[in-house]
């Protein structure tokens, strides 16, 4: 054992050397020390313990290609990382990889006004990206609460998702191109931001979603919005599942919503103890939705306004209010943006799945009942984004018990969870990606068969299995 | 090669006798007269003779995997054919294959009002699945000269576009999931109609755009978008196409534009000498644009009076017309719709190009000064779709030339132009697929590099070929 690992260090070393000397790689771009294989070694889970061989940092696409190239030559995996922000293990490297950063590849590259498009390298990050939209008067629409650190070429690996999909779709909506490495070496520039080419395979759709294991991309040309005009919110308190679906179906019908958001009264309840935020109406609901939608024009708050009322005749609705200016519709966005970090003190177990939109009230249904009747002593807090059928399932730790055991019960929740969403036909992984904690649930979502070609699709593009080894799914 | 083709002969025999025995197929659902094989044998194009062995109308998904199972058993090529209504030759048999027709499979399944999603099999005409959005008060967007022909599993085939996609994308924006049966006979079920889903490649992507070379789409999971309201038609003269570019650019800043057409003075002088239309308004002008977009609201009329003064102002517009009423909106699309009819008694050399919006101007100059140097008797026609970059370049035939040597003639303006595409880094075909027709060209859209990928990716569904064989590339 010892001495495998320490022959695997001459083969790093040599690996780096040959960086160094044949590459044009500086010795800033190769970190090795502890501190850096711990930090770039890992993504926001917890679950594996981050064992990298080094952390590389290359500054181009060529250098991306040699890394390959060498990785390829010497039997060395590779795992690409971007902002580290993944929540399901797709960016760990727990088996002695060599990390490649993507953080020296951080520039905004050519921004073409009359296609509303910018080229940008795949480390900028979310926000850098939001930010740059914002001074041309245009607008990136992908947003999630890590869009602070994340990086673009993350975004694109798990096709990232968030609070406004039910108007501007995922990540993959946004790419008009890519430059990628594959997992042979070759840099292929892929649709090269054009909104029409019928020529073929839309080879860029297959890295979209593909969690560095086909490749890493390099850079990617993103489509840009214009602004949205004057966002109002309203939130609005519910006491039964199929309320919410109603009240979607009638603000739908004649609004174009920005946002849809849902959150239980546990999360209410949370929040409210936590005292950072203020309660939005008197009545405490079993269920909460945030809505959000432009008013660039006065007749829209008119019906929305009738829309609300009707929904209360109907008595779907049991309470409502409405942002009369940007400060109040920022607060009421608080109200589902501060779930996550107010539930993080009960050490939630957290899914993230996605049913059919009309499946989701019995759905929800059943895995509460599941919860509630094998685990009595667990309290479920469920938000997400009803409007896109996904569903984030948080298992709150009771006090009493260990974190261990907790996460060892959660396991066994997993089965049922997955089971049920497998029944639906939904997926058990709606926009964190698969990684390693998902992994072993692939076949809930994906048949046998089809699991297969995904091995086969890999292995055109990653033949020697170098690319993020481990992730998604196992070769056989 | 008589013996060979009744040996072939032969074995297409013993296939349509085990589709009648063994996986029950009636008569009605095989035809091998000479009348069939010529009209199921081809699309709109003319350059390929039809010379299929057979034609077989599958009613089931299983029905498909059989016939592709035998076909790999017996190494004969299949052809889907949807409606017929390509332009590339892509459905075109030429050289014995079975053809596979969805004309049977042509039901609309279930509807899921939460989700505003409809199933249907590959064989509903796109105007059928428009008029069924339309029953349930939804809208689907994909629209095209065809659409009452097409049907969803070519317009899927080949990732359909038409004259909408400016606001709602192209076809593959549409599509929730897809059943398909591999060329290697496994049925598949792609992403099964969710919003979400991160569980590895996204194969489904890989299907649209395919042209029937991977597979056989048999069901498609089809997202409807809410209907437009109020559609307002401008339709605007001007004199440079630098100004075409500002006045989208004036536009597109304010206004959501559902459309923005465009069509140049040729095209309109060939209309008004047909008579069927009426001129816009009295000036002639060498461009003219097209624009559509929702008024639901007063004050948007408003706003698109102003941008419309504004570009008189500044000196862009010469002259415009604006729809008071759905009839006047009517009348003023048929100077778009009616450009391909009209020109087509000058047996118009199509070709349908796609660059960067940026590069527009640049490359139709480029493309009006080889034509009218190298070609100065040939008449060139430009409309298209230029809020996406998508030109469609007809070249007139001059009335004293036959059309072989017009054609001939065509063949060596294609090089000019592809090498202008390609200086660009342009697709070689936007919206109409590959084919039979644009395969020798796909080189200069496509690197080698990523010709051997789209390849390789083939080989792992269709490993023996048997899907479309020697369409969109060949197998080496």
């Amino acid at each position: 054992m010892h001495e495998l690992l320490e022959s695997s260090q001459v083969v790093i070393n040599t690996l780096i050397q040959s960086l160094l000397h044949d590459y044009k790689y500086d010795a800033s771009q190769i970190k090795t020390d502890a501190e850096s294989l711990e930090h770039w070694g890992k993504d926001w889970t917890k679950h594996f313990a981050p064992a990298a061989s080094a952390i590389v940092f290359p500054k181009s696409t060529e250098q991306v290609q040699s890394i390959v190239l060498l990785a390829n030559e010497h039997n060395i995996v590779l795992t690409p990382s971007g902002g580290r922000t993944g929540l399901s293990a797709g960016a760990v490297a727990a088996n002695g990889e060599i990390v490649v950063s993507m953080d020296k590849m951080n520039h905004i590259g050519q921004f073409y006004p009359a296609d509303r498009m910018v080229e940008v390298e795949a480390g900028v990050i979310t926000q850098q990206l939001q930010q740059f939209a914002d001074s041309k008067d245009l607008y990136y629409p992908v947003d999630f609460a890590s869009a602070g650190s994340s990086q673009i070429g993350g975004n694109i690996g798990t096709n990232a998702g968030g609070i406004k999909v039910i108007r501007y779709g995922m990540t993959r909506q946004w790419i008009m191109g890519l430059t990628v490495v594959t997992g042979k070496g070759d840099i292929l520039h892929l649709n090269r931001g054009m909104v029409k080419n019928a020529t073929g395979y839309d080879l860029r759709q297959l890295f979209i979603g593909s969690e560095g294991t086909l490749g890493l991309v390099t850079h990617a040309q993103i489509k840009l919005e214009r602004q949205p005009q004057d966002l109002n919110v309203m939130v609005l308190g519910m006491d039964s599942f199929n309320d919410v679906m109603n009240v979607l179906a009638a603000f739908q019908a004649k609004i174009d919503l920005t946002a849809f958001e849902f959150f239980d009264g546990v999360a209410i309840d949370k929040l409210m103890a936590h005292g950072q935020v203020q309660e939005p109406f008197e009545s405490r609901t079993k269920f909460y939705t945030l809505l959000e939608f432009e008013t660039p024009y006065e007749p829209i708050m008119d019906k929305a306004m009738a829309i609300f009322e009707d929904c209360m005749e109907q008595g779907w609705v049991v309470d409502g209010v409405m942002s009369q200016n940007i400060t109040q519709a920022g607060e009421l966005w608080k109200l589902r943006e501060y779930i996550s970090e107010t539930i993080s003190v009960f050490t939630p177990y957290k899914n993230d799945v996605s049913v059919l939109i009309s499946h989701v009230p019995e759905f929800i249904e059943q895995i509460d009942h599941i919860v509630s009747s094998k685990y009595p002593d667990f309290e479920v807090c469920w938000f997400g984004h009803i409007g896109d059928g996904n569903l984030h399932l948080n298992i709150l730790k009771p006090e009493n018990m260990s974190k261990d055991d907790f996460f060892a019960e959660c396991q066994i929740v997993n089965k049922y969870v997955f089971e049920t969403v497998q029944k639906y036909g939904g997926s058990v992984s709606a926009e964190h990606g698969m990684g390693m904690t998902k992994k072993p649930y692939l076949h809930y979502s994906r048949s046998e068969t089809e699991i297969d070609y995904l091995r086969e699709v890999k292995k055109v593009f990653d033949p020697n299995n170098i690319m993020n080894r481990g992730k998604i799914f196992d070769i056989k």
